[in-house]
């Protein structure tokens, strides 16, 4: 099947690194709305102007789109769904029913196949939730984040005057996650759940405590956790903190047996070098499950939920079977 | 929609549990090959003897089989499939393809849903591996099994001379688990990745030296294995052997990038309190997804793989998009 990226972000060189390694896949095209001749793949692909991109529709079989879910998709998914098979991570959970709608409405009207919001969280956390819940009707959720980079609370931290640079990881509690993986369905906050680090590079001669106080109260990002800031230097962060670790657990504790007497614990865990190529990792997958669901004549927006897992593997039915069952 | 369990054992009174609780779901009966009078279900759920089956076919739209896999299953599974939608806990590995194929054959021929090997291994263990290795091709499975009971090893212990009981646990390396989850890749032999503990009670007299020496050597069961033997008394195993707790990890470790420099850990963790409970739990979920797909037009017979997350849940896909997702 031919797959084609659209945008070249950290997202889209993950991809092209994920559908290079598939062993039926073909990338054909890179699609940017930057000057072409700025971005350099890692492959021989071509990359041509997000203009040109009708004039190569007959090479695309899925088009794996690699923008953001602030400003990006909400636009582009519904749009271009009108002309191709996509693929997105679309990822406010607030906005998912409104995306899906306009996104299904696009893609059933022409006869395309689409799928949003692909990825881990949402994505492989929600297929978890949703699988613990179907079996465990009696029991409690819990998802924990981390240890990770969260790119938009540091984004926040640089946007505070006289900060240069700065990461941001999340950080589960770890009291809240034993008493969670211990069963004892404890109630937790906001602030009992995780605490957040920062690690801030400021500009020579900026107040200190004034940055540190502008971080640990600002709202919604930091006021609600327990929140430490460590000066670095510029040297140090790019030694140190290049990385976009991250993942997190899904858990469900949950109780059977006429009087509940029996607790069981499901927990899905990932611990995650690069958040972006393992993002990437799941969209190729689910870019073969698409293109999979539309040979068999599927049409408009599915969702993780939709898929059935044989459709995510290159192997056969009978392959899967004999050696995975 | 309407459920009956064929087969009354642990299985089937997990499944009467789980069935009752479900708010989409009536048990309206429970069908046995013993003399009906002597089974004794917690609900007033009638019960018939398996020769009464056909004579209720309009009350059932599945028949959740309950039956063994060494015997029962291969042949009830495919014989049922010709009447009833049906799903069964087969977990025989190596004889899947075969069971699935006789299966299939039958349901396909008559109109029929089934749905082979749902649990937990096979079953959400078997799904986890399927999506692990989907998302990370580059990569190494490892299962490991329990602290839990093996029903199978601590048969075979009872059938020793002077064993009057037994219970056999199986119990996962720590040794061999923190070197997986760490992404160190060990190549590990059956004995570095279990030990099997042993508690046995032997009648009064009876050669515990022996008994202990044939245990550790029987092949296959023990003799590949770290194995410990201890025998305890009868009341020592009623008060502290009596539960049927299992569980278990199936763990991913996979690389990404262009020098696969970046590692990933995918683990699906389960600590069961008792292994049939959560067993019929699966199976509940399963019954209410063949029932979906039957009604969709879908025919033959199917694995977990196949079945859409979205179909295990009594929640509309608005629903699971807005809250799960």
């Amino acid at each position: 099947m031919n797959i084609a990226i659209y945008g070249y972000g950290n997202l889209g060189r993950g991809v092209e690194c994920a559908v290079t390694a598939a062993p039926d896949m073909t990338l054909t095209g890179i699609f940017t709305r930057r000057d072409p001749h700025t971005v350099h793949p890692h492959t021989n692909v071509p990359v041509y102007h997000a203009d040109e991109l009708l004039a190569h529709k007959e090479e695309i079989d899925v088009l794996i789109l690699c923008g953001g879910s602030a400003t990006d998709l909400p636009e582009m998914t519904p749009q271009l769904a009108k002309e191709f098979n996509v693929l997105d991570s679309f990822d406010t959970h607030a906005d998912i029913p409104k995306h899906f709608d306009r996104v299904h409405a696009a893609a059933r009207a022409t006869g395309h196949i689409a799928l949003i919001s692909a990825g881990w969280d949402p994505g492989m956390f929600s297929i978890n939730r949703l699988y613990a819940s179907a079996i465990l009707p009696n029991g409690q959720d819990y998802t924990f984040w981390g240890r990770g980079v969260s790119q938009g609370h540091s984004d926040a931290i640089r946007r505070i005057e006289g900060v240069l640079d700065a990461r941001q990881y999340t950080v589960p509690v770890p009291e809240a996650l034993d008493a969670v993986r211990a069963g004892k369905k404890p109630v937790l906050s906001t602030r009992e759940k995780h605490t957040r680090e920062c690690f801030v590079v400021a500009a020579e001669g900026a107040d200190l405590a004034r940055i540190e106080r502008e971080i640990k109260t600002m709202p919604k990002y930091f006021a609600d956790y327990d929140t430490t800031v460590t000066f670095i230097t510029m040297e140090e962060l790019k030694r140190d903190h290049m990385g976009i670790p991250h993942g997190g657990s899904v858990i469900r504790t949950g109780e059977t047996g006429w009087d509940h007497e029996n607790k069981h614990v499901i927990e899905y865990k990932l611990t995650l070098d690069s958040n972006p190529e393992f993002t990437s990792s799941v969209l190729a997958a689910y870019a073969r499950a698409i293109h999979k669901m539309h040979t068999r004549g599927l049409t408009g927006c599915y969702t993780v939920f939709d898929v059935a897992p044989a459709d995510l593997s290159p192997l056969t039915a009978e392959e899967l079977r004999a050696h995975l069952l």
